[in-house]
C-alpha cells in the first residue's frame, strides 16, 4: 500500500521514492497546502503544471467546512477537489492548538470551539482517524498534542507521553479500516532527551512513516535547524521522515541535509499573497517602487508561467491594485520555486553534492535580487 | 489597418469578420473587460483557452493606475498584460460620469477627481485620444458625454451636440498619429429623433466603426432592446457596430438580432465573483443549499475547465468559504458561456436561424437550472 525506497544518500540527506495509492512521490519533496480543499488561488491544473506530486489537506478546516461526511459522500477528497495524485491529511491537532477557541484538552481528546462560528467540536485520536479516513487521503497523521516551543519542560514531557498514548489509540482505530497509511508524530520541543525517548516510542509502533511535530512553533530558526539535525536521524532510516509545517527555503535546504524527506508549509503561498516572491536571487518584494518599470521576469531563471509571461512591472501593478490575478501568479511562482528547489536538491543528492547546492543557494539568497 | 466584412445576414443580424492589427475578430463577438490591465481573476492563457478574441481596457482605470506613460514605456498594453490579440480601449468618458468625484464638464473636457485618492485629472477629447494611443490598442473610442437614461431631453440634446463636437476634435487629434482605429459613439438616450440625428452626424465623420453609448444606464431592459433595435440599423451597415457596456445574455441575444456586432460588459465576471453562474438551464446561484451535494457540473453542456473538472458541490464549497479559486473558476465559466453564446449566434446567423436560436435559449433560461 505504501513503499519507500532510499535510492541515494549524501551525508544525512536522502533521495528516495515513496509509492502511494495515488502515485509516486520523489523525495525530498515539498507538499503545497490545500487548506480548505484548494491550494489557495490555484487549481489542480496549476499544481500539475508546477509539478506538485502531493498536496496536504487540513483536517481541522475540512471538519468545519464542508465536513467529512459531505466529502465522503462526494467520493473523497481526491474527487472532491479533482486532484488525482497523492494527498496527505494532517490530524487537526496543530490547528486545534493554534486556531481554535476555548480548547479543553483531556486524556480523551480536544474539545474546542470553531474559530469561525464558535460551534463546539470534539477531536479524539479515534475521531481524528475516522475523519481522515472519510477524506480518504493516501497518508493520514496521528492526532498529537502540540505545545508551543516556549512551553515548560513539564508540558513537553506530558505532551510527549500523551502523544504516545494517543498514537496507540490512533493505530488501533486505523486497524479497523486500514485505509491510507498512518504516520506517527514525534514531539518533544527542543528537549533532546525527550525527542530521543519519544522517537524510540513512536518508532516501536512501527508506522509506515514518521513525522517531526513541534518545530517552527516560535523558536529561532537556528534552534529549529539544530533540533531537526538532532531529531531527524532518530526516526527510522528506512521509512519516510516528514517535518511538519516547515518552512522557508533556508529551512528546507538545511533540514533535507539533516535527513528529512517531506515538508509542508503555507509560507510560500501566504507570502505570495502579500507580494513576497522567492527567487534565485533571494527575496523580492514586488511592491517596491524600483520594480515599477522593470521589464524582467520576477526570476529570470524560473520556468513558471508567471516568469515566462510577465514582467516585474506588471506583477507590481497587479499587486498594487490588488487584482485577483496577482495572488494566483505570485502563488504559482513561489510554489514552482519550492518544487524546483526540491528537485535541485534531489539531483544534488544523487550527485553527492547536496552541501554545495545548499551553500550556493544560501549565498545567492544573501546577495538579494538585482 | 482595419477591415470589416459582413459575410452573412439573417434579418437585421449580421455575421462578419473584423480584421485588426493584432488579429481577427469574428462577429458578433463579446469582449471580456480587462478593467485595470487584467480581466479580473483571469490570466491571458485562461482567455486564450476560453476562446476570447478581443479584450477591452478601461482608459479611466489605466490612466489612474499605472498611468499611460508607464504602459507606453513597457511597450504598450498588449505587451504589458501579455495579451497578443486585439484590444479595444474605451475613452474613459463613461467612468468619468459613473465613478469619478467632483467632475466638472466644460466644452474643453472633463475635470474630475480620482475615486481612489482624490487626485485631479483632466480628460479632453485630445487627451483621451493621446492616452489611448499611449496604451496602443487596436481600436480606440471617441471621448463622449454620457448622461444617464433619466436625464432630461435638454441634457440629452446638449450631450449629443457636444459629443459630435468632441468626435471631430478626437478625429483631428487621431490624424496626427493615426495609430489604431478610432470608432465614433452615438448618444441620444431613448430619444429616437436625437439618436437619428446623432447617428447621421457621426456616420458623416466616416469612422471605421461606430458604437452606441448611453444604453443600459438605468432604463428598463425592454427599453434598451427597443432603443437598440431602433438605433443599431441607423449605424452604417458596412462598418462594425459596437453596443457599449451591455449586458445580460438576453441583452446580447436581442441586440445581435437588431444588428449589433460587438459587446462588452463587466456583468459575467462581476456576477461570477458573487456566485451567479450562467448556464444553458438559466441562472444558477451556486451558494444555494440544494447544490451542497450536487455531483453535476455547473452546466453539463459547457466545455470550460470549470465544468469539465468540478462538481456544483465543490464550487458551492469554494464560494461558501470564499476561496480565491472560486472567483477564477466562476469567471472562467461565465465568460465561456458568453463566448459560446456568441459563437452559437454566429453559426445560427450563417444558417439563417438566429431567431430560433434566440428563442430556444430564452426558453431554457425561463425554465431555470435543474
Amino acid at each position: 500500500m505504501v513503499s519507500f525506497t532510499v535510492t541515494h544518500t549524501d551525508g544525512a540527506a536522502r533521495r528516495g521514492v515513496l509509492e502511494l495509492p495515488h502515485g509516486r512521490v520523489d523525495t525530498p519533496q515539498f507538499m503545497p497546502v490545500g487548506t480548505v480543499g484548494s491550494v489557495k488561488a490555484l487549481a489542480p491544473d496549476d499544481l500539475d503544471r508546477i509539478g506538485a506530486q502531493i498536496v496536504l489537506g487540513n483536517t481541522y478546516h475540512l471538519l468545519l467546512r464542508p465536513g467529512p461526511e459531505l466529502i465522503a459522500e462526494m467520493g473523497g477528497l481526491h474527487r472532491f477537489m479533482s486532484w488525482p495524485r497523492p494527498i496527505l491529511t494532517d490530524s487537526g491537532g496543530f490547528q486545534v492548538y493554534s486556531l481554535a477557541e476555548q480548547r479543553k484538552i483531556s486524556e480523551e481528546g480536544a474539545l474546542f470551539r470553531s474559530h469561525l462560528d464558535g460551534s463546539k467540536h470534539l477531536l479524539t485520536p479515534e475521531r481524528a482517524v475516522q475523519v481522515q479516513q472519510k477524506l480518504g487521503p493516501d497518508v493520514l497523521m496521528c492526532f498529537d498534542e502540540c505545545p508551543p516551543a516556549h512551553a515548560s519542560r513539564k508540558e513537553h514531557e506530558e505532551a510527549v507521553a500523551r502523544t504516545t498514548r494517543w498514537a496507540v489509540r490512533c493505530q488501533e482505530e486505523w486497524r479497523k479500516d486500514q485505509s491510507g497509511a498512518l504516520f506517527g508524530i514525534v514531539q518533544g520541543g527542543l528537549e533532546r532527551d525527550l525527542r530521543e525517548r519519544h522517537a524510540a516510542e513512536i518508532a516501536a509502533l512501527d508506522f509506515p512513516g514518521n513525522a517531526l511535530g513541534g518545530f517552527s512553533v516560535g523558536e529561532d530558526p537556528r534552534q529549529t535547524w539544530d533540533g531537526v539535525a538532532h531529531a531527524a536521524p532518530l526516526l527510522p532510516a528506512h521509512k519516510p521522515r516528514y517535518l511538519m509545517g516547515v518552512g522557508t527555503p533556508e529551512d528546507l535546504l538545511r533540514c533535507v541535509l539533516s535527513g528529512v524527506d517531506l515538508f509542508d508549509c503555507v509560507l510560500p503561498t501566504r507570502v505570495a499573497r502579500n507580494g513576497l516572491l522567492f527567487t534565485r536571487g533571494g527575496r523580492l518584494q514586488i511592491k517596491a517602487a524600483r520594480y515599477a518599470k522593470d521589464p524582467r521576469p520576477a526570476d529570470p531563471g524560473c520556468r513558471c508561467y508567471t516568469c515566462r509571461t510577465f514582467t516585474r512591472a506588471y506583477l507590481r501593478h497587479l499587486f498594487a491594485v490588488q487584482e485577483l490575478l496577482a495572488f494566483r501568479l505570485n502563488s504559482l511562482h513561489n510554489l514552482t520555486f519550492y518544487i524546483d528547489l526540491m528537485s535541485g536538491l534531489r539531483a544534488a543528492i544523487e550527485a553527492g553534492g547536496a552541501r554545495n547546492y545548499m551553500e550556493r543557494i544560501l549565498e545567492s539568497f544573501r546577495e538579494g535580487p538585482d
